[in-house]
């Protein structure tokens, strides 16, 4: 495919997914051995992957998750229960293996892969275990602390977009048929829940959680803290490039980014929590349609996190109290997203069994 | 292990799951490179393994599907949508591949067996591609209509859960880590509701569904026969083997005969849909410390197995709007318990990766 150059290109390469092809896919799944849809949600996400991928033999055995990493001007406010040194130590984790999304990846079959958008420090791909899956793509090292200002230029903003979008289509171009988005970024919930409240409306009472495990203190000075951000950067919540801008973070806008080059790309994409869907929502308010590509992994335990699905309505696959991020219940939730795609290749029809069905 | 002669024994083989594992995995989750307990339940999940396996390297790489078959005398009264014929073709495509366990049984890696607990037809193992795989242990060409009298003799139900208990010991002694349950028997969401309602206690109204989808008369119809078998055999609520035989089925009592024996050897069992847990009920009144060794695979669509979820206090792991059983369920379920497994397994302590932790 042509690259487009900015993101009004981007936004008019996105075409919406193939309804013929659901409707062929829908008229499979009513023939299957088995009673009217009996395998409830594996039917619908059998089907969407028939109209993203145009197909009746839907694919998805080449996975992979792009982590993006970011560090946050704002953990100087106290938002966060862990130092902001973790988010580098985690990088060189995702790389040596040993984190929650090295076991799960490998468990469910998914090649991981890591941006540095601007994390503090400077970290060298040759001195690291595997550091031919790291990219070292800094817009700067962490945001602006946006209690005081915009967290990013405008400019970043729409550079961290081009980045994560570059960064996933390289991915699709090499035979990557499923997208799972990931996140490392110590302090990344305040301003995924500052996004979230911005987008949806929501009182910041709802949308704003514990994120690593603030105590009750730390909540109420991390709502207090976003309230004062959201009304000193005045985010316009119809601009998705305004509000990453002015209260996002580096890794959020590289996580929408990755979300747009899946629907450009026309693939599916699985949306891990709640600072990836702070992602999804910046993507979706720049173009309502990304959301045809998206299954939401699982649904956080962090507590904003169903408000900001409601809003896309997208309904979680994986309920699971999982809270990690780093793109684990994405990844997780692939599993049953393949077990869909192959239900629906492998399973026979009554007729192709020659068994009579419903009386 | 010495053979169990009848249920007393197996009953008296039957230990609680070792506490003191659960204790020392559960220290070591506190250490692990992440959020305290931030994959939420995949960590109950682990932890639950460690104990029952006795170890902080549970596996569960050898997964086995045993599927018990039965046919039903209540079919007589209109309480199915399909033809009783289906029972005896789906167990054929069990073995020869097509059917919807087939497909997610392969997907997670689980082998498929098929028990003939009492299935109309005669079939011939030797006529049958995988025939290695069906066991034919008919107590019956399909129990007896249970609005009539009792479904089976209490012999009949004690020859079910001994079948049952040998059929799944035999997989575990061949190396079996984790057994699913599955059933086939059309008409049997109407025993399992019977066995709900009375087990339970809860009402009719909320205990029977649509199963393979009767319309709302077929419902009341449902109802109304539920309610005049129980009231016609009187079965004793506390007694298992007496709920069993008066309203029970034979593939029921296979079940519930292959939950005892994965206590028995202890080895974790994932419980499919509402028929796999009618049988788990049957199995945990006549012995409690069964549940312990129990995973809810999923929450079925059919509206009473929430009920008996609670009753039993467990909590099913996926919820996607599946009603088909043949152990559906738990096999996609498996897919979690060995995503938690192994990240119990691989990932790193914070010390273990060298990374300050929480400050």
């Amino acid at each position: 495919m042509s690259k487009p150059g900015d993101i009004k290109e981007i936004v008019e390469g996105i075409s919406p997914v193939d309804q013929e092809w659901i409707s062929k896919a829908q008229a499979r799944t009513a023939q299957l051995l088995m009673p009217t849809r009996a395998l409830g949600r594996l039917h619908e996400i059998s089907e969407r992957l028939c109209g993203i991928q145009k197909t009746l033999k839907p694919s998805i055995d080449k996975k992979g998750i792009l982590i993006m990493a970011g560090d946050h001007g704002i953990v100087a406010e106290g938002v966060s229960a862990y130092p902001q040194e973790i988010t580098g130590g985690m990088v060189q984790a995702f790389l040596a293996g040993g984190a929650g999304i090295s076991a799960i990846s490998s468990h469910v079959g998914a090649e991981v892969w890591v941006v540095d958008m601007g994390i503090i420090p400077e970290i060298n791909p040759a001195d690291m275990p595997n550091g031919e899956r790291l990219r070292i793509k800094k817009i700067a090292a962490g945001t602006a602390n946006f209690l005081k200002g915009p967290a990013m230029t405008k400019e970043q903003a729409e550079e961290a977009l081009l980045t994560g979008f570059a960064q996933a289509s390289e991915l699709f171009e090499n035979g990557i048929e499923i997208l799972g988005t990931g996140d490392m970024g110590i302090g990344n919930t305040t301003p995924s829940a500052a996004i979230g409240a911005v987008v949806t409306g929501k009182s910041l009472e709802d949308m704003v959680g514990r994120g690593t495990g603030v105590d009750d203190d730390g909540l109420k000075q991390k709502i207090e803290t976003i309230g004062k951000a959201i009304a000193v950067n005045q985010p316009d919540a119809t601009d998705g490039l305004d509000v990453l801008a002015k209260v996002g973070g580096f890794e959020i806008g590289g996580i929408a980014g990755s979300i747009l080059a899946a629907a450009y790309y026309g693939k599916p994409v699985v949306i891990d929590g709640f600072i990836s869907t702070a992602g999804a929502l910046i993507a979706c308010t720049l173009c309502p349609t990304v959301k045809e590509y998206c299954f939401s992994g699982h649904c956080s335990e962090e507590q904003g996190h169903k408000l900001m699905l409601d809003h896309l309505g997208l309904k979680p696959i994986l309920n699971l109290g999982m809270r990690l991020g780093e793109g684990t219940g994405g990844a997780m939730a692939m599993s049953v997203i393949e077990g869909a795609a192959k239900m629906f290749k492998e399973v026979l029809t009554f007729e192709e069994a020659g068994i009579p069905g419903k009386e």
